[in-house]
């Protein structure tokens, strides 16, 4: 029997202002499932892989043809269930209700582990759907680019009075995500060495422009970084290797005085030990011979490994080098794997981003559904229009216009956030109403976002009341946005992190110009953020809370 | 400082057909809550704890007025959101979406245990929402009444020829569930012994005419149970003690040649090992105590005695006496305490029920918001003309107008599925806009129905594909309510069998006679049980395929 998961077509979304489903509001979701299909936006996608180890956008080839079929048949008063990645059902809903309504990976908690998930994903029961994956709203690498930016930038204001001029970044991973690592670096001024154990993924960074140079061996990569920060120039360099050997040997290095990084984090796939970390000493091809064949093997090796990693981001940590934890949970693995100090050094949330999720502001996302890159030319201008005192926004658009590679259907990323997303939402609906857009853009963002997700190890780490694994917050943000008439809403379990570490909701919602789309968009758009700075708040954050009076938000219990 | 959670008001709901909020759409979220909390109807209402261990409707006194008072301000278009049974926001929605949008006692799968819990509890961060508490449906222990008599007779039949005279089934629990089982086997023709260590839930019991007699002593309560079952009398006593001690004694004697029963379950609270179960030896004064000082203490003990209870319930089983779970999760309590057969024994559900949640078949309910009993007399009438070929419709009708005393707002409980709850529910509407009913109806049901709950030691044990812990089912439930129109939606974790062990939704709808009402009625109805026959012909099940085929569902990936 042949895998109902692998295949050899290569998906194109449609492109143009035609459409073969009955409305923009089918078109639009169809559109972007297959668009995280693109050869040039998911990491394997004739495995049906987009991002994130194994986050897939359909259960199987089988589930991405019904689902297309469906959403081009499907009425504008009917919904579309979803169930890890398998179309289940279509109901009789009304106009102002999503579209489609998805669930991927959810396991009662008790059961929710790799093990058991595995065991059912076999089965051909369930699907990982990551964050972005299987909801539909992946955009490549740009995806991540800006908030690494604005991560890496807040670093280098907290530790280097906000120059990174001649300093460099040592990581992991050049994956869908961690390969915005090197060129978010450049845009903050640093140079950047990433180690990666695939030449391929080296190789389709080096070709979309996010790193600029390879090497084979430590001290060629070395070479190169001490070069550039000593003429003052921001680049970036991926070296083949396994990140457990060479975060060591750097370890090893600078106890002996050698040379020592100013920033380490790392990206690689941890939070999925069976896929997504190779261990050391095990050549890539063993690596996946062996995910097939005995992967309780792979997982014990690869555990071990990262246990060696983090060993090693303590020592740096313990040398008084910023070092953080870039969200793929593997200070977790290193601890169950008996390295008790392996929280010493604390995740990326808490260190640099939380300040931010307070006002509602994170990786909002739009994606022109035309496929015509001038369509996101308008809309960044129309930003700037929008925003013209926010002069970050300015930048990062400028530097985004100059070194963004769009991958699949056009798409821009901005971390905005509440009073500024519907505004956004509502200035695009107008430009497809008025024809200056050639067809209808979606909005979504990230499930790593203010009032979406709880995960304790990553985005609610340490909150501030200790709330960090109440997740009542994600689910009501569903809720609230399935009410509030957004596209497709999503529900996750394992994104990010991993299986039992996280739950987290995502949303997307069409501007087609019509007023009903008009006045979803002014609700969507303001409720989403809003669920941010309302939980923010309620876990006692001033910064929420202002933002919450400031923008007239009704918290009956909280302000 | 004096505890948020405790007062000594007494909570009525307002009844009549004069209303205090803005609209009956956020009167009867309003009157349902203050219902949940009614002294007729909450086990402590004092301590806001309306059934099943500390289940409560709202997280403080402070919270249930906020929630009071918001729901009077709250427009047609807005929505209020509860986290954990605290009022955290008033948002912009629109008429067709639910008024309330609820999330009780959710956790990251990680953390989902009862300590942490209970450390978020004592913090006042969270709150146990079982399954109606915190959900505003509980309706007191008539809610379970005709579930537990569908199972009572089910087992009838299987085992007994569908003859139950001169029969009697060993229980133990008469809280808000557990009290309901006297009355259930009267019903299903046989007599009953129920074990209960709180003297004040027998005289409760009695009081709502549920129980009998009551007994101080086994021997006592023997004597009663052989008059009875000789005379073929059905009857039910209540029996003061502790279940542990009386179930091992009763194995000692039939073992020895003694009475055996007939059926063996039980219903203590044991999902709760702090909270629900006495442990053998201990007074209940001690028992209270212990629980504010040492819980840890309490929650040993307790799981030594739950050992030794389900150690007796494998006796009986052994012995070929039907013996189930009656859905508290007392046996992974007996085997994480190193009973490694305590699963000898099935669960109701797979034994009993699941062929009617096959078809949608489910604890629906209604309850009428006008105080007026009458109101429930002209809905059991109007039930008897809609399905004028249901016998067991109108027998259990019967029964129920004839035995239950209703507590607080009366309500009705009826179970039935796909293709009649819509037609109950458009009825009801027409009832209510013709002036037949002196005031609008709520429609919901339990959590613990077809396509609302994955719990892998209840609801969904021993599912026919292996997917018994996949939670994407409630979760996509919840989500297509809040899509049809639903007045509240709520989603909950750990009902039932407690933290860990369970996900599940909630829904209500009020039918206030308008034309807008009976749109959302035909959707929701009918939505709402589809849901359980699309998750069940998804697992694979015949009845729920032929169901599915029958009402002409569209499942794409499915059928
Ligand atoms: N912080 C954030 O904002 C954020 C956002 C998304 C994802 N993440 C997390 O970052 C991680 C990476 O995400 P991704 O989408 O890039 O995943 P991915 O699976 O696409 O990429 C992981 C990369 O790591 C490489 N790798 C694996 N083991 C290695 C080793 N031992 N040494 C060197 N390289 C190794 C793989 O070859 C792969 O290229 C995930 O855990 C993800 O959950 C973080
Ligand atoms: N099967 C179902 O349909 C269903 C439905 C709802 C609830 N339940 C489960 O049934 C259990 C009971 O629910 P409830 O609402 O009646 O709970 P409850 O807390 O109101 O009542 C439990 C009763 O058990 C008694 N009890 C505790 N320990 C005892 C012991 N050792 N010996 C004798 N009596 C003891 C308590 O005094 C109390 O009266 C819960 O675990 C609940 O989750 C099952």
């Amino acid at each position: 029997m042949s895998d109902p998961r692998k295949n050899t077509r290569d998906i194109f979304p449609p492109t143009g202002s035609e459409i073969t489903a009955k409305s923009w509001m089918t078109e639009a979701p169809m559109r972007m499932m297959m668009n995280n299909l693109h050869p040039d936006v998911a990491e394997n996608p004739h495995e049906l892989v987009v991002y994130g180890g194994i986050g897939r956008a359909a259960r199987t080839w089988k589930d991405f043809d019904l689902i297309v079929e469906t959403l081009k048949n499907l009425e504008e008063d009917q919904t579309l269930m979803v169930q890890s990645g398998k179309p289940v059902g279509v109901f009789q809903t009304h106009k102002d209700a999503p579209r489609v309504l998805i669930a991927n990976s959810n396991l009662v908690p008790h059961w929710a582990n790799w093990d058991h998930f595995n065991e059912l994903d076999k089965k051909g029961l369930m699907m990982y759907g990551q964050m972005t994956a299987g909801s539909w709203i992946y955009i490549g690498t740009q995806g991540i680019v800006q908030g690494t930016y604005e991560t890496f930038a807040e670093a280098g204001r907290q530790h280097f009075g906000g120059d990174l001029t001649g300093k460099w970044i040592l990581t992991g991973g050049l994956g869908g995500m961690g390969g915005a690592q090197p060129l978010a670096a450049v845009f903050a001024g640093a140079c950047c060495l990433a180690v990666e154990c695939n030449p391929d993924s080296i190789d389709f960074r080096l070709r979309t422009k996010y790193l600029d140079e390879k090497a084979e061996t430590l001290d060629e990569a070395l070479e190169m970084i001490e070069r550039w920060t000593a003429a003052g120039e921001a680049k970036s360099v991926g070296l083949l290797g396994n990140a457990a050997d060479v975060f060591a040997e750097l370890v090893e290095r600078a106890r002996a005085g050698g040379v020592k990084p100013d920033i380490v984090t790392d990206q690689t796939s941890a939070h999925d030990p069976v896929n997504g970390y190779l261990p050391q000493g095990w050549t890539m091809a063993q690596w996946k011979e062996k995910r097939e064949t005995d992967p309780k093997a792979v997982e014990k090796a690869a555990r071990a490994s990262m246990r060696e990693q983090v060993a090693a981001m303590c020592e740096f940590h313990a040398m008084g080098i910023p070092t953080v934890d870039y969200g793929n949970n593997i200070r977790q693995m290193a601890l169950e794997e008996g390295l008790e100090n392996a929280f010493d050094f604390p995740g990326f949330v808490p260190a640099y981003i939380r300040p931010l999720f307070c006002k509602g502001i994170g990786p909002f996302r739009w994606c022109a559904l035309s496929g015509d890159p001038e369509d996101i030319r308008k809309t960044d201008a129309k930003m700037k229009e929008l925003f013209p005192e926010n002069e970050g926004l300015h930048r990062w658009l400028d530097m985004a216009q100059e070194r963004i590679a769009f991958q699949g259907l056009p798409a821009r990323i901005c971390w905005i956030g509440l009073g500024d997303r519907h505004k956004a939402g509502l200035a695009f609906n107008e430009m497809v109403r008025n024809g200056e857009l050639s067809a209808p853009v979606v909005i979504g963002r990230d499930h790593l976002d203010s009032g979406s997700v709880a995960s304790p190890n990553r985005e609610t780490e340490a909150m501030m009341d200790g709330s960090d694994a109440v997740s009542d917050w994600p689910l009501l943000n569903a809720l609230l946005n399935t009410a509030s008439g957004a596209t497709w809403v999503s529900l996750h379990h394992g994104g990010g992190v991993g299986m039992g570490f996280s739950q987290h909701s995502g949303v997307v919602i069409c501007c087609d110009g019509s007023d009903d789309a008009e006045r979803r968009i002014g609700r969507v758009l303001w409720n989403d953020p809003a669920t941010g700075v309302m939980r923010h708040a309620d876990a006692g954050y001033d910064i929420a809370k202002d933002c919450a009076r400031e923008h007239g938000l009704n918290l009956p219990g909280i302000l």
